[in-house]
């Protein structure tokens, strides 16, 4: 191994350590309180350090928002094991687990946190995309019509929403959220696919 | 009539003019296109007189989204002389028509463009509980149970992202992503209600 290709590994390493942290930060506390400077300190660095791997305090939140969404879409991967009646039940429940699990994170995503900002939004149109595949593939649809389309994109809005309402209020208990997310899917799905 | 309140009345029709333009233009184009001296110009006024009636342009805007909401509201508003069970139908019919008739205000406001605005999204929140008593009041239910208020929470959020696939993509008819939404609703109700 090089030195310039240890140096490389080094600086991946860092910038993984930086964005668990800030994952594991961000998840428990609203963004205006997860200030750059604590999270510098929690990784044993100067804020110049970690300006050095992300270039603005942007850069860095995109980030976290990327690892976030990809570890949303590895927890909630169906898995083939399971009988396609219980798939997707078991990935919502997955899903409202990495939900509950990185609230503050999650309700400031999904109540406008990315704003205008185009990469952010860019990371929710992938992600959505990817959800609604997921779901058309498990489905064994050949063809995507647009009718079917439209249904996924606005039952993707009823799962990222109802976790708000849960949330907010805590008098509902997971499997009930995760029964009415299934029903809303499966019911509204005929006599599309 | 005092002169005072002549003033007042004036000032609150030069207001609603100015709310009415910027929800014209603000419908057609995007936000970030809408300049305040657009907005003045078009009402004959200085841009110096607009920040008299509306002392920043958040406020302008707040006050822009609020009429918008109402608007909505308005035209939304469940008909009791039409049949209850074509009732849903004919108000999504009409939420339909304002979406497609406010395109560019619809897309950025539930794309976020709220962002972390607190009174923007209390306008948000106040429109989807109103939106959510309605559909009680329809439905006849004396008592709203934690999972009724999740199950509409959640239908709202389809019912607010799937136009945006609807527009994005100019490939269904109203009347499919009209039926796509009613259908989402009265089937997952059961057996909530």
């Amino acid at each position: 191994m090089t030195v310039a290709t240890r140096r490389r590994l080094d600086a991946d390493a860092r910038r993984r350590q930086l964005i668990e942290l800030g994952l594991s930060m961000l998840s428990r506390e609203p963004r205006e309180q997860v200030a750059i400077d604590r999270i510098a300190k929690a990784a044993g660095i100067s804020r110049g350090l970690l300006f050095h791997y992300f270039p603005t305090k942007r850069h860095y939140h995109v980030a976290v928002v990327r690892a976030a969404a990809e570890h949303m879409l590895e927890v909630t991967e169906p898995d083939p094991d399971v009988p396609l009646a219980e798939r997707l039940r078991a990935s919502l429940g997955a899903y409202i687990d990495f939900v509950a699990d990185n609230q503050a994170l999650y309700v400031s995503l999904v109540r406008g946190a990315a704003g205008r900002d185009e990469e952010l939004q860019e990371i929710f149109d992938q992600t959505r995309t990817r959800i609604a595949d997921r779901i058309t593939a498990n489905l064994g649809v050949d063809r995507t019509t647009p009718a079917l389309r439209t249904l996924l994109r606005g039952w993707i809005g009823f799962a990222e929403d109802s976790p708000l309402d849960w949330l907010q209020h805590g008098d509902l208990s997971r499997d009930t959220l995760v029964a009415l997310q299934e029903r809303a899917l499966v019911r509204s799905l005929d006599p599309l696919t």
